[in-house]
């Protein structure tokens, strides 16, 4: 892989100009009037793959966000790599804590800032960009397909059809997704499980108008009050979610398993440090790694009611909303959870109040396993890379349609992500250190290199 | 007082015009975009008052808004009669709840639509017309001052010290104030008691940017949680208010003062009828008319923090927050509320986040005494238009200046208000009816007349 690695490090400078390029369109997949970026989103993209080297290069429509697809077969007996991504990105919200433009990115400090600079636009980035170092230099060992998605923030309601459809285009012998992080640039991991996700919108309605808070206050629930009260309830003193049947499928690691689970590196102070806090809170019992690897949780996104403007208005809200999610482990089902929950919030609603909750989406939480050709293969890459065997993690976060691919298409996935802690992903002023982009674009190809082995 | 009636109905249909120029006028004190709509309402209010016969009409300036002074003296022996009312006016928010533009009032069902309909442009106006209808046919019988301020819906910070810098300006025998609703129009009534008020807004502090929940939920503090908890934990399930202390002046009425409190005409299945509530709720073992006129409340007007928009965004908010108002009765200290409300906030906040809290704004309760010479002018000029003797009422809002009055000037105030609960003060769709403005009309001369006697 000497000739692919000398041509990325030729091409780096136009590399980061294409990237900038992605960068700057607004593909926020939860805000309607964002639509058309999502196609010249996506377009762009199938125009770099097809100039990389790719045998075809489409964006394919869906029911949502169209999907970039693209394949290269370079010999229908070798190993298949279908590469994942998403070029949607999160709302730039709170605009005002952003220090640069979210969506015209600099290089400050070593590191591309603006909103997908790691999440996902710069991670799929380097798939692209290994995958045309490899075609240019003739050393594609493997056939790829490129399945590039605009709903993953929005819990990919599309892909799962899509797939569904397309089973036999996407047919391949391993999933390949960069869409995650690694414990440290100096302790380099694999993510070897995903929390699943539910995610719900509550609302409590009152009296049919905003009321006067001095005529009124004190005779008639205050959907406010009432909500906080509901929201509160959704977690005891001890941590633990108080929905009836949450944890009945959660699977519980042996002592042995949490033992080694707890052997990753980590040090409480600089984490309370790095976020500027001075406690740490969650489920009593378990351990800060453990209450985000291997622990359900349940987190109030937003919430709103009543006058949240300048000054002060004594009105009592005629309704108030929140957003919750919880995220889930094996073998929670995020369906059933949903369900338990909208049955259990509608039957703490006081008589004073009308409830209303939806499911707004969801996923399975996924498993990764290390003992396959796939695992070692990107082990083997990021050993060669970053000098150090990188460690199996498993991370709080969702990719529900990991678990989706599973089912569906019947493939396993690989979670190689070059993010860091640092990047502030879903935050202002995300960023993406250049040194873990370089990295990725060293060990994939070196990836693709042990996977045909 | 047959000749002023005579003037008004002949100057009825220019009475509205004027009052429609006053409600387009989008005085806001809350919002300080608004400041020369507030500036332009206080000199077009002069300036009419003026035109009515005043000897002198002046907007006086304040560190705040500025205050419409006026005044007629007939004769330096009778009774002077001090008008009190605000032009400023609530937010429109929720702008989407109006039927009609909110500063573009229309007449429609016989009753007039638009914000400060009522509360109080339309009740200040009933004065300001009927002092013209005196002058203009010769028939005032009392001197008149008008005080018109432009912060009541903050709190009046500024009129207090007016009211100390002007003492000898505003001396009066009595202040007239109709900025209060009438029990119904068939059932008239005159405002005995208002209750004070204590308006905080608190702040929960968590990481120091905005988290991924998946990343991180389960392991920290999340301050929209955390912010429902505390919220949650201010009213108990008795519906009492938690704060240590926040009882310990509420003058308690004996039984024979409740029995004969709840005398007024009241009915709860009317009363969830027109909210379209299923139940009420509030302290328990005090009636609904209790709840709101002599017991104290603690109520949401505003919540919010995290992700508030369309779609979804799983993030775990770096901060929340809060505006909760609580309703005082004698004898609570509406400062002393305020810091009993910081010092427990401050104390049942967990390590895990930082708490702001400040007070925003606040006033005393009041009780008007029923045995005075200007209460049997009010109730005698009731009886006459509308054929029934009004009954001392106590309401459950506020206008903290009214004791402000009495401790700095000395001089007791008439809660003479022709407003009905369905008006909808400070909600979407405020509306003032033609009748009762035509019966506040008929009814000040005649107050006019039995005071002076």
């Amino acid at each position: 892989m000497e000739k692919a690695h000398k041509y990325i490090a030729e091409n780096r400078g136009r590399f980061i100009e294409e990237l900038f390029e992605v960068l700057r369109i607004p593909s926020i997949s939860a805000q309607s009037e964002h639509k058309p970026d999502m196609v010249r989103c996506a377009e762009y993209l199938a125009q770099i793959i097809a100039a990389a080297g790719a045998d075809r290069a489409d964006v394919l429509p869906t029911e949502g966000n169209p999907v970039v697809y693209a394949e290269k077969i370079v010999d229908p007996a070798a190993r298949t790599v279908l590469v994942y991504g998403h070029y949607d990105v999160m709302p730039e919200d709170p605009r005002g804590e952003w220090r640069t433009e979210p969506f015209e990115p600099v290089i400050k400090d070593g590191r591309i800032w603006g909103r997908g600079a790691d999440d996902d636009k710069g991670q799929l980035f380097i798939h692209i960009k290994a995958f045309e170092a490899m075609c240019a230099t003739g050393t594609l060992p493997c056939n790829v397909k490129f399945m590039l998605e605009g709903e993953e923030e929005i819990g990919s309601p599309s892909l799962y059809d899509f797939c569904r459809k397309n089973k036999k285009m996407l047919a391949a012998d391993i999933i390949l997704v960069s869409d995650t992080s690694m414990l440290g640039a100096d302790t380099p991991s694999i993510t070897a499980g995903l929390r699943g996700l539910t995610y719900m919108e509550v609302e409590v309605v009152g009296p049919n108008k905003d009321l006067h808070s001095g005529l009124f206050g004190g005779a008639v629930a205050n959907p406010a009050n009432v909500l906080t009260r509901l929201v509160a309830s959704l977690v005891d003193g001890e941590g633990r979610v108080t929905i009836p049947g949450f944890y009945d499928d959660v699977r519980e690691l042996t002592a042995a398993e949490r033992k080694a689970f707890n052997k990753a590196p980590f040090s409480l102070s600089d984490y309370k440090k790095a976020l500027d806090i001075a406690a740490v809170e969650g489920e009593a019992g378990y351990t800060t790694l453990e209450r985000t690897g291997i622990r359900p949780s349940l987190d109030v996104n937003g919430i709103w009611g009543g006058y949240i403007e300048e000054g002060t208005k004594t009105v009592i809200p005629s309704r108030a909303s929140a957003k919750i999610s919880m995220r889930l482990v094996p073998d929670q089902d995020w369906k059933k959870i949903g369900k338990l929950f909208e049955k259990h919030f509608r039957s703490i609603a006081p008589k004073s109040v009308k409830v209303n909750v939806k499911c707004l989406h969801g996923g399975a939480p996924y498993v990764s396993p290390t003992d396959t050709a796939a695992y070692r293969a990107a082990e083997h890459a990021v050993s060669d890379v970053f000098g150090k065997k990188p460690l199996p993690f498993y991370s709080g976060g969702s990719i529900p349609i990991i678990s989706g691919f599973e089912s569906i298409l019947g493939i396993k996935s690989i979670l190689l992500g070059f993010g860091l802690a640092k990047d502030a992903i879903h935050s202002p002023n995300e960023s993406f250190g250049l040194d873990m982009f370089d990295k990725g674009l060293a060990a994939i190809p070196l990836f693709y290199k042990y996977f045909a082995q």
